[in-house]
């Protein structure tokens, strides 16, 4: 029986802000590491502004290509939270007040004796055919449309969506990473470097300089889906780099 | 005489460890900043991984569809340093040892009584034709090809590139952003800030909502080429906040 090794997602960063710089986005490397959990590996991704175009040509060009597609942001009740009318656009479907979406949203506001005005049924728009994320922080749901995954864009909600979806995706191996640091200018150990990941196929070695109280380190971390062979080369790099004279530190500087 | 109004760029991420999530990219904030300030606005960012089909995809698809490309990451001594031979082999151009570059690195060796290595030599490989980039911390040059500005990852070193290119790109406005903040959800403004923007022909209002304290809230940011129209668009906002019932704070909270 064969099984597909390696499963690959991308993620759309959406927001004008992340683009004007007055944003520094966190939900990459959160996505990332989530990601990585489920044995999937986060292949691309893509920022793009609040524009119904950019949002429909990113989410066309990675939702084939890719075995799931995320995206961060503009899924709110304010007129710049286009995201779902712009993947629905693109998909060419029509959009939906999902039913069980209304529900939650009904339940929520009149807790708070609040009225759910036309601005915040919009939380509960989806692209016809979508399930719903939950959104364990209490706020609106996020959308799942096929394997497209459509979430807030604040990170501490959506890091609540990916918890919610936690082993919920088919996945492969998770990518194991052994790191190993070095006081050392990562000229002087390029040779050990690529000599090492030349001796383990299926490992890839990244190195992370540094420099620290004047002096030139690096961080260099040995990646693999196999985890034994990422420790092996993780301690074949370290007696190399020892035979060099360098004084490996396992775990990173 | 007819001039061009709007300016883009687009910047590449480029590195496993912004998709594994063992990094934080902080060069998106930087350039979007910095090209704000040259008048260009910052359009598209990718982020992909050391692969050279992955690296030469993004540059061929961005180098055209905007007046700038700009690539972070992917320029020291380490094997996996890619991006000049996947920029070069993108666009169909040998890789040659920049000579001012060589002697740039022999200087910085020599004073250092360090040997110049075929490790340390890679820095100076440029695509045929390119230009250097200042790298006023002293490390090894950028490289400019064209309207393609290759840049180190490492967030204060590509700083100090920026930097060195300060005012000679050719650009247009500068986007100026108004900020205003109220304790109010989102949902409950949401018909105000439509209102207003739709007033303002030009500027564009985007919704940031936060908690504090147990509050909602939301910074409310105005941006438009025309500076006058953000600030007269600002205060038309703030004065509907006020007369809604709520308490703009001019600047944000």
């Amino acid at each position: 029986m064969s099984r597909k090794q390696t499963w690959t997602a991308a993620l759309i960063v959406i927001g004008d802000e992340m683009l004007s710089g007055r944003t520094q986005d966190r939900n990459i490397a959160e996505v990332a590491v989530w990601l990585n959990r489920q044995g999937v590996r986060l292949a691309e991704v893509r920022v793009v502004p609040d524009d119904p175009a950019a949002i429909g040509d990113a989410v066309n060009a990675l939702r084939t290509s890719h075995d799931y597609l995320f995206t961060t942001g503009g899924i709110g009740p304010t007129h710049d939270d286009i995201t779902v009318d712009s993947i629905a656009a693109a998909l060419g479907l029509p959009v939906i007040i999902h039913p069980e979406a209304r529900r939650m949203l009904e339940t929520y506001y009149a807790a708070r004796g609040i009225e759910l005005t036309e601005a915040r049924l919009r939380m509960a728009r989806v692209p016809d055919g979508a399930e719903l994320i939950p959104n364990p922080t209490g706020g609106p749901p996020g959308v799942r449309l096929g394997n497209i995954f459509i979430m807030a864009g604040i990170p501490n909600v959506a890091k609540a969506m990916l918890e919610a979806l936690d082993g919920q995706l088919e996945g492969g191996r998770p990518i194991v990473s052994v790191t190993v640091g070095a006081f050392a200018a990562e000229s002087e150990v390029a040779d050990i470097l690529r000599e090492t990941e030349a001796s383990h196929p299926g490992s890839a070695i990244g190195s992370y300089p540094f420099t620290r109280d004047g002096r030139f380190g690096a961080n260099f971390v040995v990646r693999s889906e196999d985890g034994e062979l990422a420790r092996e080369t993780g301690d074949d790099l370290s007696q190399r780099l020892r035979a060099a004279g360098f004084d490996p530190v396992e775990g990173g500087i």
